[in-house]
């Protein structure tokens, strides 16, 4: 076999299997300020340290998407370098803050196989988590994906299709937020007096903003997360392919509409978790992002008095504003739309 | 009102309002590489902990116009996001120096308001400064801007037109440079033997090195600064204005001007303040920068003996060599100009 | 003679002068976070402060490959501002590992010069060196470059053409990595089991990936290592050129086959010296960058047990995958190869 391998295929997977991927990477204050100039973001916690040790963080804590993304690149070449399609993540939870200096690693479990019916391929359930080099998990996520058999003739294990919740209860939110000082977090700093209490499910809250992405601004992105999937940076390759160029991370859809909402949703400091998310179409260098998001509900975490989480359904378009809340035509998903995440922000009390 | 808000029309200002921005920002290693991976300044103080400490700084500090624009950034939300045009700058100072781990915030007070004479709009006059987290003052600056009023039957306030200097004065200057150690600044290794005395007012220099901007580099740096200004970044939209491209925030300009200034301009370390700018035309990607200088002023600063004061125009183009130094036929800018800085620098005696 | 300079020409340059450069540059995680978002390394070495510390290092090193572009900038305005043509390197060796907070300076030696036939120009050979603000030596080459006269009327000096050693020994090599401990060394992490024993001279490794160029990678790379050779930044004047287009700084060819050449190398983590490299094409954005590499020699270090030398000559071409390995068609290159390197890397026993 090849050196320089291609990656697993479907019959390479086996139940119960534990992965251990490489490689480990140290995050640091370059990561926060690099992802900045990528995507913008403007959360006050995440953007100062004096601002994050006011409300009780020892330092400001990296970017949840930005610990995902690193996360999910180590996943990359034992997971996904052989898939057909990134089918769905579930319950994914973000379970200690992440700081300049830490090092992450990942492995992922098997938790689920099917074989499709072409029995060209397969289905592979993984249980991603990540942790810091002392052992502390810090997010962790179900992801499946549809894998390509390297034989066809290949028998397939016997089908097992793991239950998964359609979202995350409240008591699974917080762990990666220690108790703050919410009289000491100043609202004038962090850009509006709204709190916890200022949305009601049903809100729909268009978050304005435009962003055109360049290639060369997710191709460094992407291999800031040491994600190597080839897709993304081939151009003589994708020439070749339906959509003739190379395709956008997936990922960088949800960081741009992450930071795109923070027009209208200025202290939801913290995504703590990501209840599923469907990436509806492409997206290419050359288009302009756009984005808004509904309340779905707003719950009270049992135990907490600082901070309350909401639960959103966030819409990325593409090439079309977002004033009148786009998304589906019946079952159909307007033509515009390239991203449909639904998760849970923290937001102070 | 919408959550995701739409910033403050002219008839939002009130005469001596003062404004806290949001986003408080640490300022730190990272930001000092990717700023420089985007301007590719050379001049050693701001590169080398080890110069900049043999010299008498505790650190490298952090480049003075990177200071600028992160606290420009902050100001956008609240002053400039309904502006028609940014009509100029004045009185700025640079007061202490900045270092990695420095939290940055940004106030303004409005000092001047005036309805434009169609009604539509009004220039609103106000000072920004940028202080650290103990509030150690950093830079200030009075800016002016024509914004739009959301009601034209709104009524206007009393005219007030702020009285602003022409330059500063040199003992205006230096605060935010320590005394340094002449004989131990090494022009060696700063590249060039030429100080203060080496420069007299009416001499010209062509910074030869041209520089071509690129989409995702000025994307890059004006979310660096957390600068949200729709027109830089929403191609979608900027498709259907008069140019039809994405507009380069100014500040992209001078950073680039100041970078290529580099070419004789190499031991003039320090920008002290800034008298005026005039963005004369505007800037896109795909042009190429080139710049020039004229001194007009050489100062000794009253009680220093180490640093001595330039004030230079510095003028920019694109796509045109400065080798003849291009800049008015007779009231009118040339084609090719882009930018008028006038500014002092500091440098070695 | 003009402020702004304009670089030595062939008659400046005396045998045996030595050459400070400016400017010096402290190098921090800043550095090595914007690195990978440019190349995408995955060696875990230089990516993890746990995994460096665990086999003996005080820190991640900064990678080899950064180091020596931050080194060879600083020679650009003195060496190669005028020059016809990058002819070679020779004997590059990677001293002593650098880490962040290190402050990286530059000398360079007149080892060479030869006056060019036709008078016009001479070949100018330097062996710089690079140190760290306390005089410890981290790396040194030796290149020579054509270099254009000044004047054609000019005297020349007598020819005198070093000798160049075709490849470093084994027993040059290694200074820069501490004695590693092989145990500790997971390659669960590093992303493969693969150590010095599994590679053979004559085998030949397709490192399969291919990456596309954009104008603002390289020219945020090429300004992160303070090089300011104008053929890389200035469209307007490269649309003069022969290739209409501004040339890509052949470090960034070396850099990308590297960051690929993890395929199949993983556990290669070392570039311990530069035997010598041709630039065979000129790389442009829009392109896409392969490689592959042959395994030239296997040798032990004396005295160590820990790891050993793999000479590798690595080929990058463009536009064209490697599962065929295109090198030479007789003497000539392949018409897509871009780069021939010949180099030692170390890979733990």
């Amino acid at each position: 076999m090849s050196k320089s391998g291609g990656g697993n295929f479907f019959e390479d997977f086996k139940l119960g299997q534990v992965i251990r991927h490489a490689t480990p990477r140290t995050v640091t204050s370059g990561d926060v300020v690099l992802y900045l100039g990528l995507f913008g973001g403007r959360f006050a916690v995440q953007s100062s340290d004096a601002f994050a040790q006011a409300i009780g963080y020892p330092h400001a804590p990296i970017d949840d998407l930005l610990v995902f993304h690193v996360v999910f690149g180590k996943t990359v070449p034992d997971i996904s370098l052989n898939a057909v399609a990134n089918l769905g993540y579930a319950a994914c939870r973000f379970r200690a803050a992440v700081y300049p200096g830490d090092t992450l690693s990942a492995v992922s479990e098997v938790i689920g196989l099917r074989e499709t019916s072409n029995k060209q391929s397969g289905v592979v359930y993984v249980r991603s988590t990540g942790f810091k080099a002392d052992g502390t998990e810090v997010v962790d996520y179900v992801r499946w994906v549809m894998v390509r058999k390297r034989d066809e003739k290949a028998a397939a294990p016997e089908a097992h299709v793991p239950q998964l919740p359609s979202h995350l209860q409240a008591d699974q939110l917080g762990d990666a937020v220690p108790v703050i000082g919410t009289a000491a977090y100043d609202t004038g700093l962090s850009g509006s007096e709204r709190r916890f209490e200022s949305y009601k499910p049903g809100e729909k809250i268009d978050h304005v903003d435009g962003v055109t992405v360049e290639e060369a601004e997710h191709q460094i992105a992407t291999r800031l997360y040491q994600n190597p999937a080839r897709i993304h940076f081939n151009q003589w390759a994708e020439a070749k392919s339906r959509f003739k160029r190379r395709l956008i991370y997936g990922g960088h859809a949800i960081s741009l509409a992450r930071s795109l909402s923070f027009n209208g949703l200025e202290n939801a400091f913290h995504v703590a978790g990501i209840n599923g998310g469907r990436h509806v179409a492409p997206l290419f260098a050359g288009d302009t992002v756009f984005a808004w998001s509904e309340v779905l509900e707003a719950q009270e975490i049992p135990g907490r008095n600082d901070v309350g989480a909401l639960r959103l359904r966030t819409i990325a378009t593409k090439d079309r504003p977002c004033d009148d809340f786009p998304w589906k035509a019946g079952e159909e998903y307007g033509p515009s739309v390239i991203l449909e995440l639904d998760y849970w922000v923290l937001i102070p009390r």
